[in-house]
């Protein structure tokens, strides 16, 4: 029986196999290779404490070693079902079956559907989160593409910063944007570009700009674990990262914004913490 | 005007300060050099992911310098008051005074235990700052009880502007006091008065006196700013690290358990990301 089944090896994962561990539990992580990561793809973070100015893929891969080294087991596979059994949890992974006394869903962010051109671009333009690369595109062209309010933040960011931007949204009622942004029409069908983004075609016309900023809703966590309450599709937690099912935390992204690695590492912590208690009091 | 005026140079006060300089705004952070943070004297943290098996003096060092290194400015000072003027703050950091739109609280762990009758008379006899309150007590009798050398500078403070002072000090060697001033000697043991201060009890004597001013090493948290809410003495905050009061934020040890770094450090996160949005949406 594993003490802790960590589902998902970004930085919350991670973060809270290290905890885990450092209270004695044993400790498997289920999750796809590093790659997959959408940090993976960042050419460069500077905002988590004491690793200024690395790629995402160096931290991913310094994240990673730590949790090995510490005593993490590895399971690289896709988890498609969680099942409660009471008082201890089954994991399938790919019709492997794993037993597990708690589970740390860190499960990062689902991207919805995406347009031609869009993943084969990230990190080379498209980005999905104007706090980290927004300074990449200062006097530069961009376009943000919003599916809800938050679009607007981050295209007025972007504004403020000297990025010179339009915003396209698929909602309706735009109430906040900035007079500096531009405000475009249609529908985004394919993002361009060889080995950079070079525009986006909106309808039949072509916009040419260096960057596309996506700001998506997220899929919701479906059927992953059953009667796992969400808002808006990101996971219920409370302060100890407990989710509403007894013996079941969330960490990371897929518990809201900020999307960025220090929320996610210390939230992995608190998930650790709080699913390592949870086990010594049950003894 | 500064941005963003982060109390506190531990890992959430450097990890809100590289958030909101990321967001391109200016951060003043207000703290004592970093051997005082309690981080310093762990020999080992090894669940800060990604940096495995560091000295607590490394760690605050890396983190100290990545802050520095993005611009962030910092002031070696004790933060004695924060006064909010409806739209902005002004911070009293030893009689130099600063203004800010919004303010971060990374206070630590509050050490400093109260005596009785010390929380009951704040602000009635029971002060922190000598420089803020002196005056009301010229000519009249008051006891400071200093934790550090600096309760010499307030107790020769209050003599020179007239104070009947007598010093009552928690460590030995007592090096800079006035001759005005008269050193006392035993254990404080409680504020007395009903209304208004009239003593202290110190081991068995009771010395009269209008006001006790303690000089310690770190400041009971509801003395330093009005109206801040807090619980069992931690800082009320909700998953935005937004306190009670509009443009103030908290992170760290001083929002609760658990007391460790990248909790500290993702919390810290959040809250310059949150006063940057805060900031950017008043515009």
């Amino acid at each position: 029986m594993i003490d802790v089944a960590v589902i998902g090896a970004g930085p919350g994962g991670l973060s809270s196999a290290v905890t885990a561990l450092q209270r004695n539990k044993s400790v498997t992580i289920f999750g796809r290779s590093i790659d997959s990561s959408l940090l993976f793809t960042a050419k460069e973070v500077d905002n988590y404490l004491g690793m200024p100015n690395m790629t995402g893929e160096d931290m991913l891969n310094s994240f990673f070693k730590h949790a090995i080294n510490k005593g993490a087991e590895f399971k690289e596979c896709r988890v498609s079902q969680i099942l409660s059994m009471g008082d201890y949890f089954v994991i399938n992974a790919e019709n492997e079956f794993f037993q597990a006394k708690t589970v740390i869903l860190s499960l990062g962010l689902s991207l919805s559907k995406t347009i031609e051109g869009e993943e084969r671009l990230i990190g080379k333009g498209v980005s999905y989160c104007a706090t980290c690369d927004g300074m990449l595109y200062r006097n530069k062209n961009v376009v943000v593409v919003g599916e809800t309010e938050e679009g607007e933040e981050e295209a007025n960011y972007l504004a403020s910063i000297g990025c010179s931007v339009k915003y396209l949204p698929t909602y309706k009622d735009v109430l906040h944007l900035d007079s500096k942004v531009e405000r475009i029409y249609g529908k985004a069908l394919k993002v361009l570009g060889e080995n950079f983004v070079e525009g986006i075609q909106v309808d039949d016309n072509t916009i040419d700009c260096n960057a596309v900023f996506f700001a998506k809703k997220t899929m919701p966590i479906t059927s992953l674990i059953f009667g796992l309450e969400t808002t808006d599709g990101m996971i219920n937690v409370d302060r100890n990262m407990c989710t509403n099912i007894e013996g079941v935390y969330a960490c990371g992204d897929c518990t809201g914004a900020p999307y960025q690695v220090a929320k996610a590492v210390g939230e992995g912590l608190v998930a650790g913490l709080s699913a390592s208690k949870y086990i010594e009091n049950k003894k």
